[in-house]
Formats: structure tokens, C-alpha cells, sequence
């Protein structure tokens, strides 16, 4: 089958590879039908994630059809139409059982990582019952794309641990695919003003498009000087970071007012600066979150009542065959306006 | 001055009174610019309620202009805009700090109940600080009457106490006023479906432009049927009861799935049967409140923000002078089409 | 193997039995070492449960040894000692993964109900992994015992849903095994005065020693004389129903507070009445809930560190040859002053 | 009167102060009849704090009785026994509504900072209805005095913050009286295991009396090692910073496990490094907090329950007069094996 391969740091090609078969009797092979590309992937071929070995098939997105099942697989069968979630897991150890499958003794972001992925023709899904969920009939399958990762992502480590609640005044640093996921679903909690911030215009003007309140462009420097001047000095209720560098969480910091929120989204490659001398008596709250996916049957339901549109994340389709095109797109999302790029198998 | 008085059962009249003066230096004197009728004000004229006695100038709701502040007063002079809380919270006690002001040792629900009400050119309101709110200066006033008592009501009893999430399933039973505010407020949580059951056609129609999903006649019996045919026999995840009967409270009853709330808001003259030989096992939470109108600040941000358009709920204007004439439109509001109606002290 | 057998209301044998065999690959065998009698056995016996059908071996508590395992279970295997949950979990529907396996779709209660219990030598366990648990070497087996159904449901049902909290004023309403149960887990939160309310002075003297700060016999009818009496009239912030009977749920609607809690543990065979027409204005939460029996883990830990001494609740030992004998002592709790009795095989 | 008095950095004087006078009418003037020295005082003293100017009375714990009250102070009057919180709050502003009366935009931490404070024979109290509480009358005056600041210190901003919960492994790094009141109450929500970290064996010492499961002497530097391998390699669930140095938050984040709280307590006079290049995917929740004072009512409770033992945090007694050899002991604790020191007027 043809499949996306890692093969050390700058080096991805389109190659050949085995079809991946059933190992345990919980595994899954699915048949992709279409996948994406994430930022992740991108630090991936940079090198940055030294989990990450040559010859390694990318992906941890996407939806397909169920190929073959193990017979302890009880909740799928051949045929089944299914959303892989970025987060594989066991169902079974005390992580899974809090909540917290991220974190998974056996599983938690395997894919595309660990294990084979999900840019290729076939991928093997391990503990399938518990990794997998049914497409209802009437989906949207692009929008189904958009569940494996990017939407519970802003959800879960933005907007959830954000604790957004009506008539907050929420900042979104970076208006990414995963900050505009953010700012989708923060308006599921109708808080009064959403600020996003980013440094390219054009991102700014689709986080306008999808809700923003106001947008504001941080080149000058001055957006605490701005956030400040719109909150009477009092600062934001929640500031969600959404890019993953020091003087983006520096932001949050300047920007968050008494009693509020700092939710981390961002992946960091160094440590930051943490003002306690200024913090300490602030009474704020800090988190960080791997995405751990247990919101997605929550969000397919939003998105099957029409309360979150995730197609409209997507800029780009190219047919997998094309993948290669896809990522220089994706890796110039901003020269090609790009947010997030679906790949079509067949 | 002129007001509404309740004269005994049956009895109401527009009178002249004594315009009411400070007693405490944490008093206020408001001069009414907008007031309204709630559906407690009906009770209250059938001799419902023992607690108001003959001679009480009735209403808990509207805004005004602050006349004369006690020296006790802090918070606002003569000359603010102010929206009137129905509860009056001292602030102080231990009900008031545990952010139930509706059981306050000295307040609670007293305006147009255990002292003089809204329903006239003048009103005392006692411990003004924390009981009246500014009103901002672009807001529109017919829009603040509602957030007096019906929009905390039903966001504070039905919504949050039903602990609506994204994604859930509410049932909202009673498609009055009350029953209308928690339908616009609990879209505030995205839930996936909110539907509305009530008899009268006309309001069904009135909740299905206020964004119910579903909307059922239960005149003939089926309520509970379509309820469970559309859950896939699974039940709602929210009952909110807005009626106050037994049959309205027991329907809740039937349609609340497992892990399921029933949050009442109704007010009930009578006890009920609570099935708990089915419901012991049902993992069901079912909560009571007299509003505390503590969301009164986060509500006003989001009428300021657009995020929620009260005026929805006003059906028909007044003058105070005609306050006969709004109540019998009022108290025939099945006839008239009438949610709330405003009277203006000109 | 012997095994205790219902054959019908009224009817008890200690029988031969086929010994149980793998069904499932995610089944387990068990070799019991020691079960008790639980008080929803005693209904079983009178007729109460439909679902219990002639033949089926009783019992949904206890300790064991895996004798067999099947190829699905990756977590126990053969010789492994293990704590029984009374509750199967699949740990893949949507209630599992609620955090409600009470309501699991393949599981849930089902032990000694719907298929073979505990009360044998040797037992079937469904979905071995997510249905069992480990127990620490250094573990008193009796008070494993006691987290099988007890300590969960005292702490599930009455604890965690009454939000029992630091300084509280709980009422427990029931001094028998699941209310004491309660009154050791209440313990947890250190609630400032804890009343245990009963008919039976010997079971009030036992409330006293597991740390009842007050205990009241309300066979003279004036229960709720005293407890308004030492709350200043004001009534209790959590009032625990450990009955199952309509007296004992109205007398926690008559003494629990404006703000306050009712959490019901008893399995009720009637309606009651609940008392809106004074309760709607009350701001009260009542719950109800079959025990998930989600907090094993961690009251094995208070267990494990000493926090929790289950082994106060066991009264008697029998070996399983003599379960008769242990059911009339149990079954005679008052006369006999048993609480839970363990039964030892071998 | 006499009066501690701040004279600039290192300078402080036991001095003939003018008696305080009601300025508002919101004021009351209390007769100290306890007061005690906290580690803030010594911080003012080195000149660490540009809000407390020369001349300022220092103090902001302890207890006396009403002098006299303003004409608005309507819970207190003449005679009456009082706990002064260290946190003054109006009650009224946005902050004290949100149950956040630390940040109070007219009180907060004021007393012995931007008013003078307690160390004196008469202090004035303003918004004394929501500053003081009523001592009841059997209670125990130097237990009184530990709940002005200490003990709410380390519930509010180490155990609630830290959302400690039964069968948790919560590590207090800190065993000064911050960290010893944040011991005692971790205990109210029955964690498994209590670790106390500090360089001073005699403080450990005290922590294990006061209940730490284990303690740990740092000086060597293992700490990290030793927790990780208490605790299985996973880190603990709960972190606490009580000392308020950058090495100390350090260690929290180097101990946190993945879904792990880290609650700093300490006053922080630097920025620290935070290590979101391993954090960012841990899960984990980092609160910050200025007391806000708002669970005094709950503590006493606790304390009036026998729950709480406050005076074990006591160690030295002074008459006020001898205030200045009570900052010395205080001042070098660990020489005095010193904990709390109470000052007695007359």
C-alpha cells in the first residue's frame, strides 16, 4: 500500500509499504478513506520528537472503513464506517479509568509516533473498542476529519480547562487550526468577548469569520497594551495559549486578570519564565493537557445538531496519492492561506 | 404617588400612595421608569400566597432612576440608572456569603411581598448595594425588566441547576415566560437537541423560533412516547419542570434517563408522588431554587455582548396608568399572545 | 461445588452445583475465598426481584483466586488474588465510559441477579479486566470483602452525591451495614457534627463508636423535634437515607436545610411523597443512584494507608459449608447484633 | 495606646500610638485582646514590601472585642468577641462577590500594610460585618487567633486550590507554620499518604506529630529521588509550595505526577523557570493564590467540632509589652524551635 514515511529528519517519502495486519485479538485494521496533516507531523520532520524513528508512517487522523477486526474487537465489525481518534486507548488502566487516557499504559498518542499511522492506505488500530467510534449515517466526512485531533484538542486543553463560562472575556493566542478549533468551541460556553491574537492579518480575518469579537494583530507589540485597555485594566478571565513559545505564554501572563485562567495548548520545546513575583497573589490557575480525546462523542453530537461546523477548518483536498503536495501546502500555511488540508484515498 | 395594590383575593386597584422614604441608611428610593407583571403576581391575587397581605403595593421587577440614597449607600447616588433585583440581598449573612441571597436573613424575595413592590411611580429598596445593579448606558431598558427575575429564574433554577452541557438532551416542560428564558439561556451551553413541551400551540411556536429543536403538544397524552422514541428509549438528559403542577413534575419523571437531572422551577401548591421504586437505581439528580439572581452581573454581560436578546420576551407595552388593562392581558395571555409586558411610568 | 441456590421466594439450598466455566474470552473463573451476605440478598429470598429467577446462585461480594482466565484478559491471570465488584463493567459503552457502569449495557449489577453469583465456591466473572481488582499483599481479606459493594455504595450513593463537605451538619437516616458504611466514609470530609438516626439502641451504640457525634433513637416520633433543635432551626446541610421506605424519606425532606443535600441509598419498593409545595423554594438537591462502585480504587487506598477500617463493620465468620446458619443470623441482625458476616470457604 | 510600628527597612519599635478612631460608618474599633506575628511581618521588616510605608502599625491575625462600631455595622455591637480576618472585605464590590474578597477593590490585605494592623492594644476595623466573626462562647481564644490567616492560608491556597481528595499522595514542601496548617487540614479530605519535605529535622519532626505519613530532610538533595520511588515512579498527585523560593517550585514540578495539581502557597520575590517542555503534555493544574479568607466560618466549625486542632501550632506566649522578644523568638524560629507565638494584651 502506498503510505507516508519518515525517514529522519527533513526526509518524508510517498513509499510502498506492507499492509498492516491484526497483531492482538483487540486490533483493528482500517481502511483510510481520508486523513490530515497536523502541526505535529511538521515537528515530527523537523526531528524535534526523538519518539519518532526513521521509517515510521505518519498520521493520527482521520476516518475509514473498519477492513478487519480481531475477535476481541465486540463493538465494530468489516464494513463499519469509523473516526480514529489521535488518542489510542486501553480502556483498562488506572489512566484510562480517570479520565486520562493520554496518558494510557498501553496507548494514549501512538499513532503516527510509536506505531504505523494513518497517512497511508491501511492502518492498524490497536484496542479498536475503545479507539474507535461509529460515523453516523448523515456525516459530513470532512467534518468527521476534524474529530480525530484538532477539535478536542482546543475543546479539552483550551476551552475545558480554560473553564469558559458565559460572559467571560476569553483570549486566543495564535490563530492556528488549533486556536480557531478553540475559538469554535468556546462559543459552546457564550462568553461575552473573544479576543484572538495572532501576527498574520489573514489568519485574524477567518478568526473574525468564526466568531471572533476581536481580532488583534500583536506585531506592533502592543497587545497587553490593548487586551488591558479593553478590560479596564482588569485583564481577561481566560487566556488559552495556542502556539508553543516563551513570548506567547509570556502574553498570558500580562494579559490574565486576578482569579483567571492560563490554559496551555501549545507544545513547548523549552522551559519559560513563570513571574510568581507577580503571580503568586493573583489567584490564577495554569494548565496543561495532552489531549486525551474523551469529548469527542460529545462533540460528534454538537456537530450532528448543527452546533459546531468543522468543515469549515478545511481550505484544502488533495487525493493521498498528492500527499507530498499537500504537505508543502500545509507546510506554507500562510503564503496558501491554509488551515487544514484533507486527504482523500481513492 | 400611583401603584398597584393588592386589596385581598380578587381585589387589585390603582391607587394613590405615599411615596415611600428611607428608613435605613442602606435604603434607596427608586423612581420606577419600567416595570412588569410576573406570574407570581397572578398567585398573589388569587390569595394564593399568606405571606402578602391586603394594602401590599405588588412587583418585584424593573428599573429606574435612583431619587434619594441612604447615607449608607456606596455603590450608586441620585441619578444612576438601576436595574432591580427581585431578591434583596443584605450581603452579610450567612445565606448572602454562601451565594443564596434568596434566603437572606433579612431580605430574600420581599418586594411586592413582605414590603412594598415595583408596581408604582416610586419604590424603597432596601440594602441597595447589593441589590440593584447599574444599568450600562447603551443598554435597552426593555431588555433589563427581564433580567429583574425571569432570566435569572430560569437560567439559575432550570439551566444551571440542570447542569446543561454540550451536547445534552433537554426536555423544557412549560413554554411560558420562565420556561422561554430557560430556553434561550440554556443555549448557552450548546446542548445538541432542547426540546419544549407545552399545550398551547402558539407558544409551541413562539419556543421553536426561540431555538427549541423539537417542540410537542402533550394534549394528547403522547408526550412521554415521542420523548423516549426520540432518545432511542434512552430518556433526556435535563427535565426542566417550568409549570408547577404534579403531572407536569411526574412527566419529568417519566422522560429523565439514567445519570439524568430534573431541575424544577415551578412553583408548586401542592406535594407530588416521586417515583423512587423505579428512580432509586436511575442515578437522577433533581434540584429546587428560589432564584438568587447572583448570575444577574454575568447575565447583563451577555445582553451587553448580543449573545442574548431578551426583548424576545416582550409582547406588550404599557403605561403604568393602564396597569389594569396589562394585567388583564397578562392574565390572559393564552388569548392575548402575551409573554411579558412592559409598563412604562412615562 | 456447593453453592447457595434460590429456588424460588422463601426457598434457600446449599447445593451441588456445576462449577462455572469460561464463556468469554474477557471472562474470568474465580475460586472464592470469602463473600457475605448482602441485605439485597434477603429481598431476593422474600420475592422482591423480579430478575432473580429460581436456580441462580446468590451472592455479588467477595474475594478470590483466579482459577482460570480467558485469552481476552490481559490484566489477571491464574493464581492472581482478586476483590469481586458487584458491578460488571464492559468498560466500553457509553455509561462505562460515563463513569456509570451501574447502567453499563452488558453488565452492571448482574452477579447473584441475572447470572451466578458469589455465594459458591467458584464464580464467572464478566469482563474479567474492568470487573476486578488486584488486591495488596499486605490486605486483610476480610475488609477486601468490604469494598466489593458496601463501602462503595455508602460512599457513592451517600457521601459523594449528599457533597458532604469540611464543617457540615450530615444526618444519616439507617444504622445498618450501608449506613454505618456512610458514617465511615462521611469521615473523609471531616463534617463538623455527624447524626446517625434509628430504631435500634444497639446499632446507635455502634454509630456512636464508628464516630457518630449524635445519635437519636426516633421510635418516640421526635426525630425531627431534635435534630431542628441542634441545628438552631435551620436543619441539616446533608441528610442520608440508608432505609428504603417512605418514613425515613420524609424525614429527610423535614430536616434537611435551605441549601442542603438529600442523597438516597435505599432501595425503595413505593412511591413516596415529596413535598414540593414546601420544597420548591428550598433550593434542595436530592440523588439517587445505583453504586458504580468507580471509587474502589481509591477507598482501597484509604484502606491500604489506614484511613479506613472496614473490619469494624464484620460481625461473625462462617465457613460456606455453614451459609445457612450465616443467612439466619443475618437475616436476624437485630436479635443477633450482626452487621455483615463473612463466609470462608475451605 | 502601645503599637508595634514599622520605622523603615530593619527598624521596628514598640511605641505610644494614638488610639484609633471610627472613620466610616462602616468601622469598628476592637480592643485586641490576642494578636500573633507572621512570617509577612518579617518580610516587611527587610523592606521586601514597598506598600507598607514608615510609621505603619504592624499585624493582621488575632482577636478582642468591639470597642465600638460605626452606625453601619449592624452584626456587631459593643462588647461583642471577635476573629479579625487578615483579609478585609466591603462585601460589595465585583471581587467580594465572586467570593474573591482579595482582591476587594476596597479591602483586601490591608491591615498592617496600607492601614494599621493589629500588634497593638486597639485596632480600626473597617467593613467590620464582612471582616470579623463572632467567637463563640466556649471556643478557645488562641485557636482563634490561628484562624486570622494561617489556617485559611493553607486550606484555601494549599488544600482547596491543590484539590486534595481521599486516597491521594499529597507532598507539602515547606514545614513552617504555612506548611504545618496546610498538613493539618490536608487531612480533612483523607489523602493516603502525607509527605513533608523540609531541611529542619525538628520541623519534620513537628510534621509527623501533626500527621505526615512521611518526611523527608532535603538537604541531601535525594528528594526527588526518594518521592519517585515512593510513589512507583508516577510523582505525587498533589504538590504544595509553602516556602516561596524558585529551588522549592522546582522540586513540585520535578514530584507532580501526570494529572498532578501544584498549589504554591509561597510568597514569591523572584520569577522561576517553568518546564513546560516536559509539563506541557503532563496534565497538570498550577494554582496561585492570595488567601481570600472566605472559608473562616467552615474552619470554625471544624475547630468548634474538635476536627481541628489550632493550637498545636502555638508554641510561645508574650505579653504584648514583650512584643519586641516575640519577634526575636519568632524571628529566629528555627533556634526557638518556634511555630506561632501569641501576644496577650494586659
Amino acid at each position: 500500500m502506498k503510505a507516508l514515511v519518515y525517514r529522519g529528519p527533513g526526509k518524508k517519502q510517498l513509499e510502498d509499504m506492507p499492509k498492516p495486519v491484526l497483531r492482538e485479538a483487540t486490533d483493528a485494521v482500517v481502511r483510510m478513506t481520508k486523513t490530515t496533516i497536523c502541526g505535529t507531523d511538521l515537528h515530527i520532520l523537523k526531528g524535534d520528537l526523538p519518539t519518532v524513528m526513521a521509517g515510521r508512517i505518519l498520521g493520527h487522523e482521520g476516518i475509514g472503513i473498519i477492513e478487519e477486526a480481531g475477535t476481541g474487537v465486540s463493538r465494530f465489525r468489516k464494513g463499519d464506517r469509523v473516526l480514529i481518534s489521535c488518542i489510542t486507548a486501553c480502556g483498562k488502566c488506572e489512566y484510562c479509568r480517570r479520565g486520562m487516557p493520554s496518558h494510557c499504559e498501553l496507548g494514549g498518542w501512538i499513532l503516527g509516533n510509536t506505531i504505523d499511522g494513518t497517512q497511508a492506505e491501511f492502518v492498524r488500530i490497536p484496542f479498536a473498542d475503545t479507539s474507535l467510534y461509529l460515523i453516523p449515517q448523515d456525516a459530513d466526512e470532512d467534518a468527521m476529519v476534524m474529530l480525530s485531533d484538532i477539535l478536542p484538542t482546543g475543546y479539552e486543553c483550551g476551552v475545558l480547562n480554560g473553564a469558559v463560562k458565559p460572559g467571560d472575556t476569553v483570549a486566543i493566542i495564535g490563530a492556528g487550526p488549533v486556536g480557531l478549533s478553540t475559538l469554535l468551541t468556546t462559543q459552546f460556553f457564550a462568553p461575552a468577548n473573544i479576543m484572538v491574537i495572532d501576527l498574520d492579518d489573514n489568519r485574524l480575518e477567518v478568526a473574525k469569520k468564526f466568531g471572533a469579537t476581536t481580532v488583534i494583530n500583536s506585531t506592533d507589540g502592543k497587545a497587553v497594551e490593548k487586551v488591558m485597555a479593553m478590560t479596564s485594566g482588569k485583564g481577561v478571565d481566560v487566556a488559552i495559549e495556542a502556539v508553543g513559545v516563551a513570548a506567547t505564554f509570556g502574553l498570558c501572563q500580562e494579559i490574565v486578570g486576578a482569579g483567571g485562567h492560563i490554559a496551555n495548548i501549545g507544545v513547548h520545546g523549552a522551559s519559560v519564565t513563570l513571574h510568581l513575583e507577580k503571580l503568586w497573589s493573583q489567584n490564577i490557575t495554569i494548565t496543561t493537557r495532552l489531549v486525551d480525546a474523551v469529548t469527542t462523542p460529545l462533540l460528534l453530537k454538537t456537530v450532528m445538531a448543527g452546533r459546531l461546523q468543522p468543515t469549515q477548518l478545511v481550505t484544502h483536498h488533495f487525493a493521498l496519492a498528492d500527499i507530498l503536495k499537500a504537505y508543502d501546502t500545509f507546510g506554507n500555511a500562510g503564503r496558501e492561506h491554509a488551515l487544514k488540508v484533507i486527504l482523500n484515498s481513492k
